[in-house]
């Protein structure tokens, strides 16, 4: 075990409340005595132990951070970037994934970890607003993702239906016709609450093109074999569509790597859109168009609603924020240079 | 808060110690009473609290799992393999990423979390033997990862030599004669503790075919860019070589691109082999070929060893375990279908 405040004190010769006044920064320290606990610090390796300070405070000091799957990249890096937030307050992360499924996401909501974590962070696939309506534990709890709930609490997403329909109108505007909407799990495919699809369909259908269901291959999950799938069901259905907008990046990569397989190119047969803007479509030998949310952002909010609820203002009143997101346009929708 | 022991006592009309009894599965209830606690149970929501019982046996039942990055998909992968192990042993995993960097890193092995976790799985990068020495908390370690230590814990890690010469005779199998290797960072391309860059040094040695400096392009970091980057610097460098080793899937892929951009092809002007088996390579317009470690294995071992050691055998010696690895061979190094 690392060396303690006492170790410390016993070591420079002076009081445990002198050794606390040096490692928390209070004035009214002399230089010399400061010095000479730094060098007994040195000399032991302690380092202040933040899990305690929260302890005293009644905080473990974690937040848990609970995404459907890390094999995702995009959990992955919102995590990554999550975590970072956190450490800028203090806080450690505790990842869990739920697959996605609702018995876990409602496990966790109800706070299954209370005595573990001071806060959770939670990106739902399945959770209803009656789940969360039927919660009982207090930690604060931020929402993520494209669902939307009527329910007292944070909720951080983008605009997705204007987000999916700035995808579409990227496809109109190259004379893109026949655009199809890839993902979404089959049993979720017709909720008004799909809001990705609902953009796409609001987007084509003041367009005056095709958004028929003929258009919409829906899927078992959100991977890539799901995209490669959903694009092989769609190219044996009958006419070819002309572009694809996928539900999010690993679904397009697939769609894909489907396409080339059946000889077709990808972008002069087929465009394909994405969503998540995951670094792996930068680095795709066709370089995937995407719509690209503020990754940063999300994260950042949402450890600062957490730990300000955590902190100081346990009853300000739950808010919907929508961080930015853009499109960014690569060869997926463009011929590539010669 | 949900609703306690106590609670679930007082609506049954019966002792803590007889929910104790029923929640535990514990022999001598009547069926009648185990029926009458259930419905408290059912009906108050109650779910035993597995933190409390960790908490009761000194431990907080959390592993933490330090790894160099997250958004490197291969230990993203890891983690998720990792927590699935933990959740089968009633542990949850608190997740950590070091940036891989050496301060970080010994942060980590010195317990300042101690009072959270009752064990730890690193993946270290910069983290010397004398950091491992000099380590004075006691809560179990298990090492991942490529680098060897002289040091009393245990390691997992397949054989990166002979993983590594499974990859380079793939290469010379089909002819190719100018292998470079891509990757590992700058300042630790000249280790003998760098496994991959021997075996790839070793294979083409007993082979007879070059392997000197001018065919090592190091990096300055592991990710896609530092992949398309090295490549450049090898195609700038003078006679191009007809294959890549790199260090791991993320550099093939970003090398794969760079190949492109520049108007080779893959595999035909250039093959490429990976390392790590991440999905994404199994989906790239050209399929990587990789060595593909048994991340399941190695998930699952690591979280035994802490296990075990916090559970019963915290005396057994420390060892090098060795998962295995197959060699994946895909399109980027054979020409592609007709």
């Amino acid at each position: 075990m690392g060396a303690s405040l006492k170790d410390v004190a016993q070591l420079a010769g002076v009081s445990v409340k002198t050794v606390s006044n040096v490692v928390n920064n209070y004035p009214h320290v002399t230089p010399g005595m400061r010095e000479r606990v730094q060098r007994a610090i040195d000399e032991l390796g302690y380092r202040p132990n933040l899990t305690a300070r929260h302890l005293r405070k009644g905080r473990t000091g974690i937040i848990a951070l609970a995404v459907p799957e890390l094999g995702n990249p995009y959990f992955a890096e919102l995590a990554g970037a999550v975590i970072d937030a956190a450490a800028r307050h203090d806080y450690t992360v505790l990842m869990d994934h739920t697959a996605g499924q609702r018995e876990k996401e409602v496990l966790v909501t109800q706070g299954f970890r209370a005595h573990v974590i001071d806060g959770l962070i939670l990106s739902p696939i399945e959770l209803e607003t009656s789940d969360l309506l039927g919660r009982r534990d207090d930690a604060p709890l931020v929402l993520l993702g494209e669902r939307e709930y009527d329910a007292p609490y944070d909720q951080i997403a983008i605009d997705n239906v204007a987000a999916a329909r700035t995808a579409v109108r990227h496809l109109t505007g190259l004379g893109r016709r026949r655009i199809a909407f890839i993902g979404a799990r089959r049993e979720m495919a017709r909720r008004p609450a799909h809001l990705r699809l609902r953009g796409w369909r609001e987007e084509l259908s003041e367009a005056g093109l095709p958004c028929g269901e003929d258009l919409v291959a829906a899927t078992d999950g959100y991977g890539r074999w799901d995209g490669a799938a959903a694009m092989n069901a769609l190219l044996d259905r009958g006419e070819r569509p002309d572009a694809i907008f996928a539900y999010n990046d690993l679904m397009a990569l697939g769609a894909m790597r489907a396409l080339v397989e059946r000889g077709l190119r990808v972008p002069q047969d087929v465009s394909v859109v994405g969503f998540d803007d995951v670094e792996e479509g930068r680095f795709s030998t066709i370089a995937l168009t995407t719509v690209s949310p503020d990754k940063q952002a999300i994260a950042r909010l949402a450890v600062e609603r957490v730990v300000g609820r955590l902190t100081g203002a346990p009853q300000m009143s739950p808010e919907r924020i929508q961080p930015g997101y853009t499109l960014i346009a690569r060869e997926s929708t463009s011929p590539p240079a010669a």
